[in-house]
């Protein structure tokens, strides 16, 4: 389980005064980042030294309550699969303040050499990363 | 079927250099937005004077091929249930250009009086606007 | 004079329910994108075939009457300055339902190879293209 | 002298590979909000609890070096005046890894009653903390 905190910003929301609904998958983008951020050089090192990311190939997201400005979305993060090419996380999101659950997410991403935009095994690095997390 | 075409605009990219995936349920929302626009004062009528709204209660999304800025996302928009109050959208999202489809996506989305962000039973003109869609 | 009409999109709002005010500069990058739109195969060509691009190296703004969503903001604008490598646009941003002004902005472009971020001089077709709507 | 740091986010780039122009005037928002969220209960509620707000009406901004996802934005936020009902900023933001100036932004925001958009005068919490920032 990797947990993360993510406030709501303040033009997240949309004209009905509520987080827009796509917002939630920025906020996942968001908590992989931090997640995969553990490792050396963060993220962006991950990204611009070895030209690897995590595009998202597959979503299926109950959205149950809404959150508003002034909100924070805490995340807790399953780690429900780890494949060759491909991951599987499942976060709860819930509002902060009184623990409802504002949104599940089934993401899964691919290990993807970004230049090309082809899928490679995940690296020892991430797969211990992982590991550390699930248990 | 409506369909719905939307460039890609030249910052819905990422640092990857095609489209973030939380766009493509921002452009299923324009494309809903558009579908409800032929409504008598198009979408922003049914909210500003109706106090309407349709939240996204549920997406189930597969993201195929990534689009790029310069491409066009068509949409092909089956309307697949006219509930009491809920309505599912299954979105078949192609690059314009050669027809490869770049995702799919199933949305659900509740009609909600946005005041009190309670929901209601689907207007008949909006039945009648869905029927037009769904032979 | 070019003028361009951008309708307020639903989640361009913030918290206070009014246009974020950086939105507005995306209606601006909107603007210049439909104006060397007119250009053959679009912005999209100039950018992804000529590999050129207009980055904003200076805006001067002021915001005077928020606007909301449902409202459309109308753009007039004039072509201040073609110099060597550098355009100047003044964007005057009416409410399109009343013509009160909603913002003007002064932006300063300048004419970039993007693969390496060098200006270059304004081509011709693009000189030609300014011409006709500086008149 | 206020100071403050925002990594660049993964999709807030272009598609020229650099932050879009109009995310440096958001930066200075979440700038803004760090800066009131001294105050206690935080930006959120000065928003939510005291309905103030502090919307734009004034941004004069150079943009000298392009940022890209993996840097970090660094302000540095001068308080240059605080007048009546408004208050003038000058925020120079640098690319943390070298110093090298990204962009200079002059903003003017006025101290608002945001459910009636109506200026009110600068409280004196808030006055307080702008002047241990002042000096």
């Amino acid at each position: 389980m990797f947990v993360f905190r993510r406030p709501v910003r303040f033009a997240e929301v949309d004209a009905a005064g509520i987080v827009f609904f796509p917002r939630y998958h920025e906020y996942c983008h968001d908590a992989l980042e931090a997640l995969f951020g553990e490792l050396p050089g963060g993220y962006a090192a991950l990204f611009r030294e070895r030209d690897l990311g995590v595009p998202t190939v597959h979503v299926d997201t109950d959205f149950k309550t809404p959150l508003r400005f002034g909100d924070v979305a805490q995340f807790e993060i399953a780690i429900e699969r780890v494949g060759r090419t491909s991951l599987t996380f499942y976060h709860t999101i819930r509002r902060e303040a009184d623990g409802t659950i504002a949104a599940t997410v089934r993401q899964v991403v691919v290990m993807t050499t970004i230049s090309t935009l082809t899928p490679i095994p995940v690296p020892a690095d991430v797969r211990d990363l992982l590991a550390r997390y699930q248990a």
